[in-house]
């Protein structure tokens, strides 16, 4: 009858340490989420220790507690967004993607190269510096309340494009790195794949909620509405890796998706305890994954302070431009709600260690930058959100 | 970006076939736990073979999982239930649980006895006839909106007396099992622990909600009552297990605690979309625990239908003794209510199996004999209630 205690354990202390850690960053002014995160550093192996780095490895349960954490987020975040309001920002949203891409990626390149690696490995290195992770920013617009805003939805259809673009990137750079050719049919054939998922569930998924949410609570399905889409954000949650996507992309068409039904509104209110119980564990987890050991050394630092503030810079310059269409202000808020790389680039830097790419101290830069960013953008993002009212409030 | 894409797929596997055995259970008038529990049976590793035995081990996501949802199951139906309630209850529960636990162990060890045990090794097969689940039949209780009748919380208060002795039991025949003697003042200890843990908790934490759960809703707390709450319940779950409980009565009592705020009603409502996702898991994992492969024979069917048998009758005879005094048609529900062993009796045969007294046999047939228990239960129980009108409904 003992089974199972420690992880109990683990759990509550993951739990009660989140709750604290947003209420300090509350009282500090600073979004719920830094706290969380740094709680993660504090209770994590480079601190406390009282999680273990053997607890945080892919496929502990942990990790897939933060990951279904992850995956009920963007769900959640989809949940506010229909279809109609991304079409309205569909082409800001490929501007910013792309860019987004583009300049980390020739940045990151760059810097690496600097470092000493040679061409190939520096694209690897890059990127790590290109794929934003949307569960942060959108963590931050969803408890600030301005998921409506043209600036949220811009993010949000950017990080579906930047999602798309990094994953063939790193696919790329994955095979010249093997020491393959680069094979243009093929790489054709995975965007086009990637696209293909994204606009048939998208589109064709909200125009058969749009049509027929009523089965949802006819009286052949005596399950609530919930639990359908529940399962339908667990399958395509699947369904987007196996397009080489997010699973956060998937779960965040379904949310979408579901957005088109009739109960729309009691779906987003059913799902607010499971992020209250889920989300917890996807941001201490995170926060857990950085190795304050590796940096304790001067040049270390530097280097660290250098690939932080070109990740920033470069990602922000990308939004900022491909979005000066909405003016300045939003521009500049687009801009930094693309900044964070999270836990993208964590896994980017674990397959780059895995293939040998990474030393161990460039693995530790890169990880810590992508938490960095994670960190350093929400603040910013609500001190730029709440002063003024900057952007058309649509919808 | 392609970590957790298994497991994602599992979790969807899992989360679909628990609806649809759900939906199949509830056409044919079962209660939807028995489709959920068959439908573990069919996709675990003894038929479809789509869940492997490696999948569902202790300390795996999926068991993760599953002991979150039970948790969180057993939480719910604490916040249904107040101490007073229970305390009406207490003589009747009592009885119920002391009566509930002796028959059941004289009776399994005259059986194991018979089957060519020695008697020490037969009391420790009799401890997995012991331990009521009290998971399947709160489910099932809850479905049907019944947690309010005396006999629901006899069940539940006798689940609680139940578990305290089978863990002493279980203390005592480890012991003897060992080679140890008796130590009557560590066991006078165990139970002075175990009892006391379980009164302070669930008499102190009353008192202290009753009269302090302003707090809950105060400005110094932005965080919602549900996080403090959940948070209780996974440290009481984990706490629980360190006085020799199982953790669902530690999170039973969190339940019962928060029951007594004034946020009860808005917590009740706020903990279901938290069972709709996460109790699936543990009804498929307990399913897909079963071997049937091992059940191949006539003998050893015949050996499972005989312990299944004595199981059942020994149990309810415990429950419908111990509860006469509330009339024969409470005292069989209440004897009823008490048969399934569930995840218990798996539990008890896994420690068996591991200390070399149960041989791959007699533990598949105990593990079988518990999720028997645990699938006839729920239809009888269901059906028991249903008719007429037995009981008075106080509350």
């Amino acid at each position: 009858m003992h089974h199972a205690a420690d992880i109990l354990l683990t759990l509550f202390v993951i739990f009660v340490a989140a709750q604290i850690g947003a209420e300090i960053a509350q009282r500090i002014k600073l979004p719920g989420v830094v706290g969380e995160i740094a709680a993660g550093c504090v209770i994590g192996p480079s601190l406390l220790g009282w999680l273990s780095p053997e607890q945080i490895l892919p496929g502990t349960p942990l990790d897939v507690l933060a990951e279904i954490g992850v995956v009920l987020l963007l769900f959640s975040v989809g949940l506010e967004t229909r279809l109609d309001d991304l079409k309205k920002v569909g082409k800001s949203a490929l501007l910013v993607g792309v860019l987004g891409v583009i300049i980390p990626f020739v940045a990151g390149a760059l810097w690496a190269h600097g470092e000493g690696f040679e061409w190939i490995k520096s694209m690897f290195v890059a990127a790590a510096f290109v794929a934003t992770s949307a569960g942060i920013t959108a963590r931050v617009l969803q408890q600030l309340g301005v998921l409506q805003r043209i600036e949220s939805r811009v993010i949000l259809g950017a990080a579906v494009i930047d999602d798309i673009l990094a994953m063939l990137l790193l696919g790329v750079v994955s095979s010249l790195q093997g020491g393959g050719s680069l094979d243009l049919q093929s790489l054709l054939l995975t965007l086009a794949g990637a696209i293909g998922f994204v606009a048939i569930i998208g589109w064709g998924g909200s125009q058969v909620m749009r049509r027929r949410s009523g089965w949802l609570e006819a009286p052949i399905s005596p399950h609530s509405a919930l639990s359908v889409v529940l399962a339908i954000c667990l399958g395509l949650a699947w369904l987007s890796t196996r397009f080489g996507l997010a699973a956060i992309i998937g779960a965040f068409l379904a949310g979408m998706i579901a957005s088109e039904t009739r109960q729309r509104k009691e779906l987003e209110h059913q799902t607010l305890p499971l992020l209250s119980f889920l989300t917890p564990f996807f941001f201490v987890v995170t926060g857990a994954k950085v190795n304050l050991a590796e940096l304790a050394s001067v040049d270390a630092l530097l280097m660290l302070l250098v690939a932080t503030a070109i990740a920033i810079v470069s990602k922000l310059l990308g939004g900022f431009l491909g979005s000066l269409s909405l003016g300045r202000r939003s521009a500049t808020i687009i801009g930094f709600g693309m900044v964070p790389r999270g836990e993208v680039g964590v896994v980017i830097a674990s397959l780059g260690l895995a293939a040998g790419v990474f030393s161990d101290r460039i693995y530790a830069v890169v990880v810590a930058m992508s938490l960095l960013t994670a960190m350093v953008t929400p603040p910013v993002l609500a001190w730029l959100l709440r002063r003024g009212n900057p952007g058309e409030a649509t919808g």
